[in-house]
């Protein structure tokens, strides 16, 4: 009985940790969606509030990090459980950094929302709701031990790299053609680098969770549109 | 006699680890140094090494990622150990970043390096050199399990931004002078992001060797100069 007690409760702490990681997925994924929104919308009520919501990230990271030392401490566990709580701690740490990411796009945000909007309207949106879906499916993928569906996220991320090397060749375009655009152009330059950062963090997840759950790591190059980099070169 | 040979064994897996950890600061300080070196020099023929240099930084992760693994299902380690391991497996993916991050320098530096340097050179130069000294003590930090170092290291990043604040007013001056410096400083720019964005990673290592060492957190508050936005809007 006492060792069926045990068990159970190591269960539950297993769910825990399932629960703890899926509320700061939930939170980052707001945050990327209405740092977004704000810029797109030139509120900078709402990317004031954004970069006021970071705490509760970063708060849920240090909560997922002792839960996991003291996991690992008590529970001592082996093979897939082990796995498991190894990828919360980095899970954490990603969700984190996305966390900061979508708080610099809120903070640019607020900069930007006093000039006229230089195109990419459309990119943006696109590139945020791509990001977010991928952070979606990602953090999904972990709490449902779906490698098959981390491996789908993993494959996802080219069409975020081709929207960031349109955004950064019209960027260019706009800044050339009047000089008086070069900060803004600048700030919204980053913007699209957080964005497509925060890509890249889904998709460190995304590999964590296949790793996690199969315990064999995804091959080292994914299929990724390195555009980017010659498109700086136009 | 065989538990003492257990115990030495653990003793020494513990030092591997140590190895590990100080083997791959090492690689990901090189880079940092070789990546400035070939921005500054415009030698694009260092800058392709660099690129081609990152693959063991990465393969090293993984070692210490499956070490960490096996230490933890093998030895079932507590307190400070437990926290000295967890304490590797992020501090390999800080230094992963920070290789990934003097990799995209050094792509860039090939791409500038047939125009004429844009001023900015003391700039970059100064700035590799601290956040390539934060690498290196907090790396110290960790192998020598020095808290001290590492409340240093991690109060020592704000020159860091304030070069790089300084860098960025500097390159909408460029930009705003004559269009055609635009394509160069966008790169320029971003060389200066991936070398903040390097020093925070030796931030987070100092802040992860001092928990590891001390069992507490540093506050949340580091004193940073975050001038850089503001500088953003000249």
């Amino acid at each position: 009985m006492a060792s069926e007690r045990i068990v159970k409760s190591y269960e539950e702490e297993l769910k825990r940790l399932r629960e703890l990681i899926a509320r700061m997925g939930g939170l980052a994924e707001r945050q990327v969606a209405d740092a977004a929104y704000a810029l797109v919308r030139r509120d900078s009520e709402l990317a004031g509030e954004v970069v006021g919501r970071d705490a509760p990230i970063d708060a849920l990271e240090r909560e997922v990090d002792s839960f996991c030392v003291r996991l690992l401490a008590l529970r001592q566990p082996m093979a897939s459980d082990l796995r498991f709580i190894i990828a919360a701690l980095k899970i954490s740490q990603d969700i984190e950094r996305i966390g900061d990411y979508a708080r610099n796009v809120a903070k640019r945000a607020i900069i930007v929302s006093g000039q006229p909007f230089l195109g990419g309207v459309n990119g943006f949106q696109w590139m945020a709701q791509l990001v977010q879906r991928n952070l979606k499916d990602s953090i999904d993928a972990f709490v449902k031990d779906d490698a098959d569906l981390a491996e789908r996220v993993w494959a996802a991320d080219a069409p975020v790299d081709d929207i960031y090397t349109g955004i950064f060749r019209e960027m260019l375009t706009h800044m050339m053609e009047d000089p008086r655009n070069i900060t803004a152009c600048t700030h919204l330059l980053f913007i699209a680098k957080n964005f497509e950062r925060i890509g890249d963090h889904a998709t460190n997840i995304a590999e964590t969770v296949h790793y996690a759950v199969r315990g064999a790591s995804l091959p080292d190059d994914r299929p990724k549109a390195d555009a980017s980099m010659e498109a700086q070169t136009p």
